[in-house]
């Protein structure tokens, strides 16, 4: 029995649910509360800006501090790429409201108007966020970077503007594609217009985060006049810390990819898939279990197994982990790679993933498993087979690295170079 | 600019949705809260029964008459036809704690037993929803029929059981698939369970509800050893109503098919098009809109425009709407056909209705369109399309259905004779 299960609330909250998902036949009235509005798709109002020139313009949810990281940071790094070919560039924050400018990014100096604002010569940032009833200037020679979906229908919306003002020629924007969006919700109104930002081959050159992605983009039929993608880089100082931390002997210890705030990480997965295995595996009570990603409390599972939460860790203590830990459970449910199955492959980790339609990261390491169900049983008992083959096996990270074939290492080790080497021939378009 | 729209909350939502979204990189603690648990799956433990003899169990979250309606309705029509060659049946309640039976179906007499009880001969109803440290009696030829994706988990773990406690051969169980059910959420814990009971070939003999899902399924590279599937009936009421109210004149009005309760019909997504659709088209004042389906609250879109809410109505109701309606649309984010765009064109209307995957309706009648992107922009753009080609074209309903072609009429008629015809077949193999 999983105790950690509270009995309570299991007849409400199904009861809920059901009433919600499916056909309400009841004559009862439904209530429209917030969750009509789609408050990023609010539309901007635009107007001819008195200045001219070419400019670049960047479109991104949130620029202050705290929120550059990850998507948002790969999305600067692109822009700082692309701007140098532009005399003016622009960046429009689409929702929020005010921004607290990190001091040493190359836009720190540039800057900051509020929605509303006449035009400015040299480089700016808009923010946008309390755009109702304020109109944006707009240039003959305006050129839109968009970001997540809702920024690209926004930027529709730009250039809809701009050739009817300007009579400009039809141009295309350029479009980071990072994973595919309308995977982030259920069918609904934000599934839909997520999805219809993909449909215009005509107004968009996307630009593919990994190679994966832009192919599972062309299974599902999405057509794309012009496409770009690039690969992940490894983070250099991972790289060095294996060179020091390989001799390293291995723990029983068991390392999860924690994150119960993303969902698509399946953290909820993850704890039914350690109480399983700690059920049926008679050595469970031998191995230490850690999450690593966010801090969370920690779970007693059953009456030997607890998921400790260690949180968010500095660089050097991740590598320390890695190079401690015998098996890794990373998931993610998207046909974007994640990171963390294939940083525990590069520290000689035995991980268990998920396959994502064409996403199989076992072609990558011979370390890898990835599963095709996710049912929290079969994670559970390829778990023990990974445990069970423990013993009998290597038993330094380094040894383990070395099991590691081309294919993985040439993968680590692809760290020079450009991160987007086709930057010259998109801005050669605009 | 969309009056509707409230400009209060942008700000929040949106950096509320972030934070919930995108890497949290902070140290911030995640508390766990009631998301981590999936109180469907909580499982059910087992006991051999006492009693011996054939049975078939029908899974079903509720049983209770107001549940009964839809794809629970459709699963105890399939069942009853299952029954007839069982000594004896059960039908378990997943989700409901306790139930109020209609009173003139075919269980309405049934023992209804809490579980936790011994097993009983006869017919029965087990009700689980509070099944914490209760078992459940399972016979040696206890046989399975599943339906929502959480029943069929479940079923697995009987079927499991039953192959320990008593060495049965591995059977399969039948599995009515209604709905491809991950596209129901996010990527999350439930996608991804969901998904993974559908990966058992050798455990189900899925039922899927039209032929349609069937492909998708197939198209999405599921692999199945054995299915069936079967077609929708029209409602032989409409059918009926479709004769007498053929020479109503159809008037100016735009029929949506308005559910707020149910995401996948994007009623959001239809406010934002009529919005659109009456700034952009210069006759919409003259344009009455209107919408079926669930009560809300009537939404003034702009000065010109209401969209004006009958809720649920009568059979006889709708037919008279449909025959005086001349523009319809009808949006489903899903591979499943639904009925209203289907059964507006066989009263004549002209309906807007999105394509998904290998859905696309327009193949069913000329009265169709689908649209490739769900941009509001170009659902509008659709639908004053269709205004526009109103007055040049046929008046009455029956003029209309006129325009109806073969492959349009044979689907409405096909009325007559058994709905699950495989159902023999499908008992045999039990």
């Amino acid at each position: 029995m999983l105790k950690w299960f509270l009995k309570t609330g299991l007849k409400n909250r199904y009861l809920y649910d059901l009433a919600k998902q499916v056909h309400q036949e009841t004559s009862t009235r439904v209530s429209l509360n917030q969750d009509i509005q789609i408050p990023e798709i609010t539309p901007f109002e635009f107007q001819s800006s008195k200045l001219q020139g070419k400019r670049i313009n960047l479109l991104v949810p949130a620029l202050s501090e705290k929120h550059i990281f990850g998507g948002i940071a790969t999305a600067l790094r692109l822009f700082r790429e692309m701007i140098k070919a532009f005399p003016s560039v622009r960046i429009i924050v689409t929702d929020e409201a005010s921004v607290i400018l990190p001091e040493k990014e190359f836009f720190s100096d540039w800057t900051v108007q509020e929605i509303g604002t006449e035009d400015s010569e040299g480089n700016s940032i808009v923010v946008s966020g309390n755009r109702y009833g304020k109109t944006l200037p707009i240039r003959e020679e305006d050129y839109f970077v968009a970001t997540a979906w809702w920024t690209a229908f926004n930027a529709f919306r730009a250039m809809e503007w701009q050739q009817e003002a300007y009579s400009t020629p039809k141009r295309k924007m350029t479009y980071l594609v990072q994973d595919f969006e309308p995977g982030f919700y259920p069918w609904s109104t934000r599934f839909a217009l997520a999805d219809s930002t993909y449909r215009h081959p005509e107004l968009t050159i996307p630009v593919f985060n990994t190679g994966l992605l832009f192919d599972f983009f062309k299974q599902q039929n999405y057509q794309f006049e012009q496409a770009y993608y690039f690969e992940p880089k490894f983070n250099p100082v991972l790289k060095d810390w294996r060179g020091k931390k390989g001799d390293t002997a291995k723990k029983k210890q068991i390392l999860v990819y924690g994150r119960p705030s993303v969902e698509r990480n399946l953290f909820p997965l993850i704890v039914q898939t350690i109480a399983i295995w700690s059920q049926k595996y008679s050595n469970a009570a031998e191995w230490e279990v850690i999450s690593a990603g966010e801090c969370h409390d920690d779970i007693p599972v059953n009456a030997t197994t607890v998921l400790k939460s260690v949180g968010k860790v500095s660089l050097e203590e991740y590598a320390t982990i890695l190079s401690e830990t015998s098996i890794g459970v990373s998931l993610m449910l998207s046909p974007h790679p994640s990171y963390p199955p294939l940083e525990m492959a590069m520290y000689g980790v035995k991980v268990v993933t998920n396959k994502y339609a064409n996403k199989d990261l076992s072609q990558l390491s011979p370390l890898i498993k990835s599963v095709d169900s996710l049912d929290p049983n079969v994670l559970a008992d390829q778990l023990i087979e990974l445990c069970e083959s423990r013993s009998t096996e290597l038993k330094t990270g380094l040894e383990l690295k070395d099991a590691c074939d081309e294919r993985c290492e040439s993968l680590f080790n692809q760290g020079t170079g450009p991160e987007f080497e086709f930057v010259h021939e998109l801005i050669q378009q605009m």
